[in-house]
């Protein structure tokens, strides 16, 4: 079914498109633009025969080939190949099962779906001798999961860190680089088009969660559930703690973090974090993504690249029909590994330095939480910014356990205080 | 030859390393110690057969299986896999071709050799069969070929541009963040190892121009040849010049760039230049590599890490001898393209700001020749440092064709100064 050797002429891989949204359509146009280039380097003519979406496309060059019925894509023996860019669990799960049965390849670019479902989908895919691949599920455009899956196979890989949403990092971005308050930036996100509509996914820190959890997965053979990961959205943090964020040089991030422990525990966390200027991830700015990766050989790598687009994400997606393709069509031998040698680490068991921004309801009040830091906390430091309201407190610890944190924090309900802000920070 | 199947069971596959130099050893290291996790992500065992030096190394747990002869390893048909990490042409040239020919796989760390003989013997592996494989010739431990062969695959691929040397960079990151010399910088380097006691190919910027041919021929399928590049090395840079750059905010790196330009001209130069502080290769510092690479459809992706390093390079080193045990040992269908579609482009062509300093020999020559930049160059800035002598004079200019430059410079010798300096500025 994959290709007809006619004369031992290959004869063009066909793909089917599920999806004419922004990626879908991003694929369609790359692969029509640049077919002479994907058919140089993947040795063969790759031939877009089929594009499926609830919504009619006229005028466009390829109209011809657009169906509302999953089954014509289905029961068609010329593709071999189905890219998947619906989005959501319904009903892009159900399609990628039954093209995975029927023994076509999948590449897809939901993260959803991947986070969710990935491990089953790519046993399906082993059982049925075909693929399926997911670099854009992860990063845009940036290389990521197949570097990971190659390029760094040598490594025990102990850390995976980055900066995983676009939107979110140009909505901290604009607060710390034209002092805007977060409702600011979230509306130009949206009048720019960085964010959607209804952007709760990606302020609230789930899209992150699930790219963290598929990183997880390719780095240490992990799956992460999505429920298991700790979580904090970027809409806590307010214009006060960008001035103090910047008081000590650094910048606040949406930081997703998964990390191998020892006795065989990974930790993983999405949060926003202050970051030192020294930290590498600082520099990515905008609607940039940032993979950072640690591996026992190779020391430290980074990615850094559009999260998103139209036409980068699916240069992501293209690089997976091309290695299909090179690989004639059999299972790419990537994969997911499920180890059981890891569980998930006891979220109190973490550590890190926290920021902390009280609200004093009087001086005396200030003065006695106050104390109370400096004699409870290992070597707080008290920060200032300009223009600081009198009954403002803001410090930062040592570095402390989460469960001791609670603690300290059950602790300040006695005064009468209102605990405003407290962040994680990143070490260098 | 590749493995031997026994019920279906794959049965080891054996690899020999030439050469047991830093890199080497480390390739060795790594197989021993990851030989599980290798195996898992191969597929099969890795199993190092056959060590070539022509020290002696008693006292390795391996030293049963060093060799001094090479026909030791050409004649023996379990090893499949040839790992050339003795740097140079002779005897690394012959021996690799040999193996090629032999029908074994070959994995090189070896730029001189791949800039040199690399069209050559990737050609030669196809008609054998096998594979020729390099990832750790550029970038050291940061994964950048196979992305670009790969992950970038669906891309037209329009420039590569990078910080290539990590000796080169630590020396320059030590003179612009402790103000040393240069000639103090490179004994610094020295001292820690990151600079040969010969380090000229690193300072006069060859290594670079091997590693940027490299590039070029997998980006474009254009194999520049080294010297066909135009090249400038760190040692014309001086603490004036740090200072000078530190005043307009910028920082001075080598940078090696291939550039595709219209009429299907290719743009190669390696030369220190002044980054100003957005561009993302500033934060590339130290020993790390930092390479940006512009795709059409992926936009801008950049990738940081350890250019060098025992462990680092292995890591590259050992991603390649997976890739090949994952295709079975056939080739592995990645190629430098040496299309006839790119010429080189007339270095005169090329354009860029460029920073002067200059010292007159008294007070008259100064104002005549700044009365004559004035004249003759569109909107030159003068720049100032502290302590900054009466007779010196320090300005840059906007973008000139380097030909325009070349006849500046020639009208500048009528007056009475000396051109003490004249760098590159980069874009943002």
């Amino acid at each position: 079914m994959f290709k007809k050797i006619i004369l031992g002429v290959k004869f063009m891989v066909g793909v089917a498109v599920l999806g004419h949204g922004v990626v879908g359509s991003g694929v369609v146009e790359i692969l029509l633009k640049n077919k002479e280039l994907i058919k140089a380097r993947s040795g063969d003519y790759i031939s877009v025969k089929r594009v499926l979406d609830i919504l009619n496309f006229d005028g466009l060059s390829y109209s011809n080939i657009f169906t509302k019925d999953f089954s014509d894509i289905l029961n068609d023996k010329d593709i071999s190949i189905v890219v998947e860019t619906i989005g959501g669990l319904s009903p892009s799960y159900s399609y990628v099962r039954k093209c995975l049965e029927a023994g076509k390849s999948v590449v897809s670019s939901n993260k959803e779906l991947v986070a969710e479902k990935g491990y089953e989908l790519l046993n399906l895919a082993k059982q049925n001798g075909s693929s399926f691949l997911f670099e854009a599920s992860v990063g845009g455009g940036v290389p990521i999961l197949r570097p990971l899956q190659t390029c760094l196979a040598a490594n025990n890989i102990s850390s995976v860190e980055g900066i995983l949403n676009g939107t979110t990092n140009f909505i901290l971005t604009k607060m710390f680089q034209e002092g805007y308050s977060f409702e600011e930036s979230l509306k130009l996100a949206k009048s720019l088009g960085y964010a959607e509509n209804n952007p709760e996914a990606d302020i609230k820190g789930l899209d992150s969660v699930r790219k963290i959890c598929i990183l997880s997965g390719v780095a240490f053979g992990k799956m992460v559930r999505p429920e298991e990961v700790y979580v904090e959205g970027i809409d806590i943090v307010c214009v006060e703690d960008v001035e103090f964020a910047s008081s000590i040089n650094c910048v606040i991030k949406l930081i997703a973090k998964a990390e191998l422990r020892s006795g065989g525990f990974v930790s993983v966390i999405v949060c926003p974090m202050f970051l030192p200027s020294s930290n590498k991830l600082c520099a990515v700015d905008g609607v940039l993504n940032g993979i950072a990766i640690k591996g026992d050989a190779v020391g430290e790598v980074l990615f850094i690249g559009p999260g998103a687009g139209k036409f980068a994400t699916a240069s992501a997606v293209i690089s997976d029909i091309i290695d299909i393709v090179r690989y004639g069509g059999k299972g790419v031998p990537y994969m997911l590994f499920n180890s059981n040698n890891f569980s998930i680490s006891n979220f109190k068991e973490n550590s890190f330095s926290f920021y902390f921004r009280l609200k004093a309801r009087d001086v005396n009040s200030l003065k006695e939480v106050k104390s109370y830091i400096c004699a409870n906390l290992k070597a707080p430091v008290f920060l200032k910014r300009k223009n600081q309201p009198e009954l403002e407190l803001a410090f930062k610890t040592e570095y402390m356990l989460e469960g001791e944190v609670l603690y300290f924090e059950e602790e300040l309900e006695q005064f009468n205080i209102v605990k405003e802000s407290k962040i994680r920070i990143a070490s260098c």
